[in-house]
């Protein structure tokens, strides 16, 4: 915990540091332990394979393009900052548990590259510096320039909290003096605003190291500027000498700018931006207690689960916008459903948790973290997706790498602090958000906790809770009745509680006097859900998807020998759970009956008068996160049931 | 019929002039009427408006860009030559049924621009000549300049036929020596074809007025020269200085360009490049009697149909390459479908025919004219869909005009030129394709015979013909027997004919001497059929497509209420069909119960743990090619069925 955090967190949630959290064993060790090993380093080899690093060879002129420019005027070049920035942030969390000479080495390396190019007045933005210093701010709609440098902030303040070097945190807090010498409401600065939020939330992480009101300010000036009219990039287009109408993305509503965020009552526009953007105004609630950026975020958030969420925690339909379309539209095959964007309703949810301890924030973080953003690292820990539909008939592969690569490093932080997602804790109260088998190490009520879940979860139904202070002490522990779940029950040393009578917003709070042994155990069943879609998600109409707590299921042709496509369920089936030790690294998976269509009784017919016959078959359903990690083939969440 | 396919005419079936049809009642009256009175006026008018023939003004420098350059090098721009081009010949065609002289002033005016724009060495194409003089023959891969000029070309040849004006036919004859002094196998001349297909129809009708063997060679080279390697696309991006690599569209199939057309199995690319080619491929076999292009043709022919094809004869199911997908891959709300593309698969198939008289042909003629084609204009006549979507939320409206405008004048031409798709002919026998009241004089076995036609087909089941030779005359008569009939019934003068005796391919031919006053009668029973995809056709897995007749149906908002993506239907109910003369111009409809999913228990969650529960509706489906003439709402051809 940092100094400035640590003062307020007498009297508020925050999460705990995210390393004090350990694996070892259950469910996240696998991905934790993978990440360390695996993605981590083979990330550094593909930036350097792929000339990301090449962006900071200040003293040579540019190479060729790395990527071609977008009709938008965008390349992905114009954004490698942020991809090395998100990088070193994944690292920086590992090296919080244990460091690591060659990646700090290699850390360091571009560390000292970035203040070699970093221009004087503190401006530090690999392409403009080295291919466009004249359009330095002249386009913040279409050019991710503070998107850049943010994703550079948030990779230099974990890099600063792993490890206490000092160097990048003051390379960025002299390019963040700038960007505050730039953009403000004072006489003479820019009221413009990055059109890819992230700069806001990696401000606010700064804040909490600083406590510079300046940096909370900054974050403000950004957020509350964002989308009042005239626009400012009405004013920037045609200082370029382009017609606004022009915008190739035709409504700002893609970037949130189309209106000021309190008004906003819709979700809109490109799904990582919004949550992006959904994030840093929780963040604002949370540290300035702005009641109206909250309204408007519970309004934001009731439109999203209620009308855009897939059924994985997957946002954003189409690939046109990476983002929303209409309310409904929900399509499977074509789902963007951006693993960043899974990601970044993670960070909004937990976000959301700390200013109101509500089950319907954290259910949502607990969703996408083991299914539609976990589905986004393949099992190898280097492979990748970066869309996550729910229907693929095998032409869905997972990459080594991506043209852009914003998700892979985004996994990778993800992951990494995990342990912070689990947890948030104020002086006297520790509120646990998501289950698997982990311990960690804090102060509360007065002295050093270690708390400690014994759980196969999300497989396992049960999980134990060694609540064990250095000396007695008074806490209050609130434990997450899942939303999903009927039926839970509570023990504390093998007393039952009613947990009607202490659960509040979907957590379940026990007040007393802890001792050393104390255990609480809680028992969250999960037999096999059915679930349906509004009918007006008509994509799944006569349709259900499966799921177990909080996983959700997908059939694979790997296991049918078919395309999961020619399956029909009945409703009055059964499906049982098993756990399989040898499957995909351990899971449980749902075998069930199921009518398989015949195909060869249509000769090659594309139409026919009647109906396909089918015939018996046992269906297996694996863990929705775990598929592509096997031979090419059909897969689909939504099957068809009778 | 023009001097050189009257010669031939003598062996073997040629297209009926389309004049020689008329429909004085029945269903292509409202059509045929509606396109002479405002189709032609109207999209003239839009040319106008839309600054179309703004191109033409050869003496002003060019304007600015009325569309946009494309990624791909192309402007909308580059090719609207042939859009007014692609207008004359529809216009054309009802000039041939009655001259009009306020169009052909028009027309007229047009070419006398095109006249004065023409370059000293034949060369027209309006691009070019104001804009980019120095890049003619160029870029063959991008850019349709020879695209352009066919449909010059045909509007060429259909104006002088309706008006026996041979101003324009020489310009472009004038221009097609240019192309032949430019492109073949000769020393010095280049081996190019145009990558979008088009000139080689149109030469072919230049030949079928001229019977220059020229013109029919340039047709031929351009069809065996096309995807020959090395790659004469490869050769002229290098000598653009361009990487042939970055093609856009990274492959040639995308315009059939991958390898020879003989040696081409699957169907592949740009759905409209696609069937352009093979109708002057069907030309050409034809003309030249070469049986490897049909072989070819027929083995694409096999799996366009068995693999490809919507159930309402849309094909190309993707907007990325405006064409075909995976085998299979047939989305309904997403359909390309593209109304170009089902009026070519028409052009195709009644090519097809006159080689080999098979119904499997005709029967996609039939299919596309009452459905994927002519769902591609309003009943009003002037609105148009560009893209013929399976499913709609409501969102696709028809457009007055659109952003590339070649469907509104496609579909122009094709109905103002359906009389000669109902039948083919040669000198002592009549092929009927098409069934609708209508009738027809041309000459057979010797005498001039008076055809009537009298129906009400599509929406009713008996075709009655009056066979009105002028003198009794020996000829066959050849009577299509839809694919989709079963238990079709034939009489001549009352007294009925065994089908299974006289029917070979689909073609029931009767042979006799004809006599005035000779009557024969062709029922058709069409009870509501129930059609069912292939397994594989996932997107259609659990659904069902209604078909009476030639006619697929689709059930609209506006008649249901509710979305019909709301709707079950249940196997064992049956449909009433309905002639409705009130509704949408008279129509036959189809009406039956099922069920109504409850969205409104769902309260605001968008998945539960329950099936949505149902009320029994009446449900009446429509015609699909009447689809989106009233208020904006869902539609729907694959319904659901339990």
């Amino acid at each position: 915990m940092n100094p400035h955090t640590k003062g307020l967190a007498a009297s508020r949630f925050v999460p705990v540091d995210h390393a004090s959290v350990r694996f070892p064993r259950g469910f996240w060790k696998h991905w934790h332990d993978t990440v360390r090993d695996v993605t981590v380093p083979t990330q550094y080899m593909r930036l350097e394979e792929e000339k990301f690093l090449e962006v900071l060879d200040f003293k040579s002129p540019p190479g060729p393009l790395a990527r071609p420019i977008q009709p938008s005027g965008l390349s992905m070049q114009h954004f490698f900052d942020s991809d090395f920035g998100k990088w070193i942030e994944a690292a920086s969390y590992m090296l919080k548990y244990q460091r690591n000479a060659d990646i700090e080495a290699k850390i360091d390396d571009i560390v000292d590259r970035l203040e070699e190019g970093q221009m004087p007045d503190g401006y530090l933005n690999s392409w403009f510096i080295r291919r466009e210093p004249e359009k330095r701010w002249t386009n913040l709609r279409d050019l991710h320039e503070m998107y850049s440098m943010g994703h550079l902030l948030e990779g230099a303040v974990a890099y600063y909290e792993a490890t206490g070097k000092r160097k990048f945190l003051d390379i960025m807090s002299k390019c963040v003096d700038h960007i505050i010498d730039t953009f403000g409401t004072e006489e003479g600065k820019l009221r413009g605003y990055d059109a890819h939020e992230e700069i806001e939330i990696a401000l606010i992480k700064l804040y909490k190291i600083t406590g510079d009101p300046r940096h909370l300010r900054q974050a403000s000036f950004f957020v509350d500027e964002r989308g009042q009219m005239p626009s400012y990039y009405d004013d920037e287009a045609r200082r370029r000498g382009e017609e606004p109408d022009d915008y190739i993305f035709e409504t700002y509503a893609y970037s949130q700018a189309h209106k000021p965020v309190r008004e906003q009552t819709e979700v809109e526009g490109h799904a990582v931006r919004a949550t992006y953007l959904f994030s840093a105004m929780a963040d604002l609630a949370f540290e300035t207690g702005d009641d109206s950026l909250r309204a408007a975020l519970e309004t934001l958030f009731g439109h999203l689960t209620s009308k855009l969420l897939y059924v994985t925690g997957g946002i954003g339909s189409s690939k046109d916008n990476e983002g929303f379309t209409r309310e409904y539209d929900l399509p499977n095959e074509t789902a963007y459903a951006e693993t960043c964007a899974s990601i970044a309703l993670g960070f909004w949810t937990h976000r959301m948790a700390q200013t109101v301890l509500d089950a319907r924030y954290t259910d949502i973080l607990e969703l996408v973290a083991f299914n539609g953003a976990l589905s986004g690292i393949g099992l190898d820990g280097h492979s990748y997706f970066y869309e996550n539909p729910l229907e693929s008939h095998g032409q869905h592969r997972r990459w080594q790498w991506h043209y852009c690569p914003c998700c892979p490093t985004n996994i990778a932080r993800f992951i990494a602090s995990i342990g912070s997602y689990h947890y948030t804790a104020k002086e006297n109260a520790l509120a646990v958000h998501l289950y698997s088998d982990n311990s960690v190490t804090l102060a509360l009520g007065g002295t050093e906790v270690a708390v400690t879940q014994s759980t196969d979860y999300p497989w396992d139904t049960d999980v134990s809770f060694a609540i064990d202070p250095a000396t007695p002490a008074d806490f209050d522990l609130s434990l997450r009745i899942p939303g999903w779940c009927k039926g839970a029950r509570l023990s504390v040393n093998g007393e039952d509680i009613d947990l009607s009578a202490v659960t509040e917003r979907g957590y379940a709070t026990i007040s007393r006097t802890w001792s050393a042994g104390d255990t609480v155990t809680l028992h969250l069943p999960m037999p096999v859900e059915r679930l349906y879609a509004h009918p007006d998600a008509t994509e799944n109409a006569g349709r259900v998807a499966l799921k177990r707590g909080p996983v959700v299921y997908c059939v694979e042709q790997a296991d049918v020998g078919v395309p999961p496509q020619h399956l029909i369920l009945s409703a009055d089936d059964t499906f049982e759970a098993e756990f399989r030790p040898d499957l995909l690294g351990g899971a449980t998976v749902l075998t069930g009956p199921a009518l398989k269509m015949n195909a060869s009784e249509w000769q090659g017919a594309l139409y026919q008068g009647s109906k396909p016959t089918t015939e018996p078959v046992t269906v297996t359903a694996i863990p929705y996160h775990l598929w592509a990690n096997r031979d090419a083939g059909g897969m689909l969440v939504w099957m068809m049931e009778r």
